[in-house]
């Protein structure tokens, strides 16, 4: 065990706490200290102040400079415990980033940013043709313009992307409802007005939510992250709460090993939305997944999402291809490395027909990517989709709860085993959605062995957001006795008040489906499509396409 | 002289031309080619195929990936002669770069951009309370949304900034208008609908132009640059023309001897405007700067733009300076270096009271530097400002033409010898601008030596955009027997048709006002304030404050 240091010796009167925090760091980087620990107590981060680093984050708009609050970068075994201490950010900014490092444990940690870009209002009243909401946080990060709602940051204008309600009493999504709650586009056909009486009246819905209810008008701008965590391994988060912070609570991209335990998004006071994005986000990862006894509510996306990259072919010759990553908000994350195998697979059944290692990576820019194969091209035709597929990551989800959040619980396209237990799920869409696709977001990819066991999906699927509460995205095209999924298993769960769509298994090799109990609801069906093998329990109606 | 390379023999058929350039450009710098030389012709930049790099373009409002077309970097005593090419830019790209490299030649190239988020109208009817236009080249980069227009790039919609008009027949900035030329705000008080007709409808404005004229709405944003020169030396551009492009047609900062010979902007068929902003900036350079036989129109700002940059003393103790970047625009441009000498200066003054020697220096983000000093910081005060002294750069610019452009003709903030002669301005607002300040810009800083001589100035200054046809901007407080400027000259010039405010001259140690010849035109007159000495020719009104 090397140097501890405290971050209370670096902390200096009338200096801001990002810098100090920079100090410290740079000394512990400096001085190879295995932790520095803080005595907890509430900081407040200025953007102005931290660290910056261009970087590209995966699903987030905007790649290019990014703040960092604590910087761990090119360091191995090293601990950063806040010792309980609240960071407020203040501007964009991302709290924590861990970049090209080893054996990292950071703790006891809360994040909060109070200006992300959205708006909350309670409906406080119907009118003939409007209803009238309170703002509960004021409107400073919006401009009212023409009768319509911008976001603005930074000079950056926003339109309104979504707006999602919450019951005012159990702080649930209300039920039956996904985006665009009042019926009608928040950015182009809800108009806006103030009152004299400081109400927010919004005009052109066709629905007029219960009085109480919550709405979170939202911007979907994600100019930054909780942390962020690019090539780097061995990575344990312990007892870290995210209240809110622009884009993801956590994303990692490129990293073997990550453990998250007590890594949370909880509200704060009567915010109803914490995360700007999904909880957590993991990219191009390898080796184990851990997350575990985590509660995720109110983030505004899903709880988990995991999955690779496919990017275009656009010529293939000799032994070179030249590659286009496709997704925008997706680029630069550098997948390609010497030595990986890949895959060329159809865009319509995403099944692959060639797989080749690749010798020499050459990243022209944030689209293109020159590849030189070790053997000749081959049929690997132009206009294909490719996928990593040395890159495998196994997933251990335990003993979660996810509630109250926009979107589904958990998207599933990891190429390991994959194991979800004992967790309880209240999400408006699917819990489990295995969503991939290769023309439109180009996450990857088909999933090799997954088991959900023991979890409770209480009142799941209530709303839109997927078909099913466990659902698999459908393929264009199939192939005879070839599936884009090999083993689904859902047994010993519980269903409880449910939708009666417990699963939707699609292009799956073998599915099993058994010991689950089922409590209320609807009556309880289970839809098969292009399955090799099915072992389904007794009492589930099943409709089945070949 | 070494190997040349024949961009011909990288060309392949089916392949981006972008692609083909950046074979090219990579294959020189392999081989350490001393030229690469192209036949002419016409090829289409396709910003998708082009290099990428993080950089921070001074005065452009965004940093972080760009892309480049022809990318010169890290190379020395090196010739890029395209022969008479003409480089069409597809997307948002500079179209060439010089990052860190010396001894650099290109030659004989004309860069367009047909889409750069402007939109030119004609005006063809009155009408009561509005205008009918006729878009000119399509509404592609535009949106009509609720009777208002915005630009849209990439998902970045952009208000209006300004507008300006052209007269339709003599092709100049409309007599006597500058911005805004309806009277009326483009972005919040002109409504917009198109008509049945294909005409777009103006209202809400307090003029009407003469019909035939030409309205330029622009949205002022400024993804690229024409040319973007870093940290290079002995650089030569020689018949370069730019049509258009996103920005300024040639930026270079930090950067030692660049010489202009035949660099124009130029206007391309019947597009009026050419550089999205001004056509050539020089920000922290050294050595000599040469700008000759050049031909400057239609740019929707200045000609030429030279300065350094002040920045803001945050915290002042022991020897370290915590130092902030002020101007939003221009922030991350590395100014500071190890040998450096500063002055720290009053805000209100902008004169120096305390030089020192940088030891060392560290980027903390775009915003902050720390600075450690030779000495103690003494009075260096936190609250004023900070100026790299030692960063001394002279302007010869010659036999050049400046018409018909948006705003002024030069700014002029050197601090070595600096030369105007035998040139040719017809511009709206100032011809010549001694435009610096500590609180808004932080454009730095005061001249030395400034001789303007054998220039026509012709019917300048009809407009807004400067209080004379040459002027001083003057600082808010003077300390007496000090000067911010040391020595201007204006001598054996021509004003014809002038708005009679000849130069307006201001706390300048020694005035030269000298054989000017003035046909046509207003009275004229010379208004002096805070000058040490004056030598004033005959039949010339002059106004004196001290």
């Amino acid at each position: 065990m090397g140097k501890t240091l405290f971050l209370r010796e670096f902390i200096r009167e009338g200096e801001p706490f990002a810098y100090s925090l920079h100090r410290a760091m740079a000394a512990a980087r400096r001085e190879g200290a295995s932790r520095l620990a803080a005595d907890g107590g509430t900081y407040t981060l200025d953007a102005v102040f931290c660290d910056e680093r261009y970087l590209a984050y995966s699903n987030h708009n905007f790649n290019g400079p990014k703040r960092i609050g604590a910087l761990i970068e090119d360091m191995t075994d090293f601990e950063l415990d806040f010792g309980g201490a609240t960071l407020i950010s203040e501007g964009v900014l991302t709290p924590i980033a861990v970049l090209r490092s080893r054996g990292i444990r950071v703790r006891n940690v809360t994040l909060r940013n109070p200006h992300t870009d959205f708006l909350q209002v309670r409906v406080v009243a119907h009118g003939e043709g409007y209803i009238d909401t309170l703002p509960m946080h004021g409107l400073d990060c919006f401009e009212l313009r023409d009768g319509r709602l911008y976001s603005k940051h930074r000079g950056l204008l926003g339109f309104m992307y979504t707006n999602i309600e919450f019951n005012g009493e159990s702080g649930a999504i209300e039920d039956g409802t996904a985006d665009h709650t009042l019926g009608a586009d928040p950015a182009t056909e809800l108009t806006y007005e103030m009152t004299g009486a400081g109400l927010l009246r919004i005009r052109g819905g066709k629905r007029q939510p219960p009085l109480g209810n919550i709405l979170v008008f939202n911007a979907a701008r994600r100019f930054g992250a909780g942390v962020f965590c690019e090539e780097s391994e061995n990575l344990f988060f312990e007892n870290v709460t995210i209240h809110s912070c622009f884009g993801m609570g956590l994303l990692a991209q490129l990293c073997r090993n990550i453990s998250l335990d007590g890594f949370s998004t909880r509200r704060h006071g009567d915010q109803y939305y914490t995360a700007n994005a999904d909880a957590t986000h993991f990219v191009n990862c390898e080796g184990l997944i851990r997350v575990e006894n985590c509660h995720f509510e109110g983030q505004l996306d899903d709880a988990l999402n995991i999955h690779g990259m496919y990017t275009r072919i656009l010529r293939a010759e000799g032994q070179e291809l030249l590659v286009r990553e496709m997704h925008e908000e997706s680029r630069l994350i550098r997948i390609f490395h010497p030595g990986d195998r890949i895959a060329a697979l159809h865009t319509d059944t995403l099944l692959p027909y060639a797989e080749r290692t690749v010798r020499e990576v050459e990243y022209v820019n944030a689209d293109i990517v020159r590849l030189v194969l070790d053997e000749p091209v081959g049929k690997i035709a132009a206009g294909d989709d490719l996928e990593v597929v040395s890159c495998v990551a196994d997933l251990i989800f335990a003993h979660n709860t996810v509630e109250n959040n926009r979107a589904r619980g958990m998207l599933i396209a990891a190429r390991g085993r994959v194991l979800i237990e004992d967790c309880y799920f209240h999400v408006g869409g699917a819990s489990v959605l295995f969503e991939s696709d290769g023309r439109y977001w180009f996450e990857s990819g088909g999933t090799q062995d997954v088991t959900v066991r023991r979890c409770r999906f209480d009142r799941c699927k209530h709303a839109g957001w997927g078909a099913a509460i466990i659902a698999c995205q459908p393929r264009e095209r199939t192939e005879e006795g070839r599936y884009y999924h090999q083993s689904i298993t859902v047994e010993n769960n519980e269903f409880t008040d449910s939708c009666g769509m417990l699963a939707h298994l699609d292009n799956v090799a073998a599915v099993r489906f058994t010991g689950n109990r089922i409590r209320g609801g609807l009556p309880p069906a289970v839809h098969l499509s292009h399955v090799g093998s099915a072992v389904l329990q007794e009492g589930v109606a099943v409709t089945e396409v070949p």
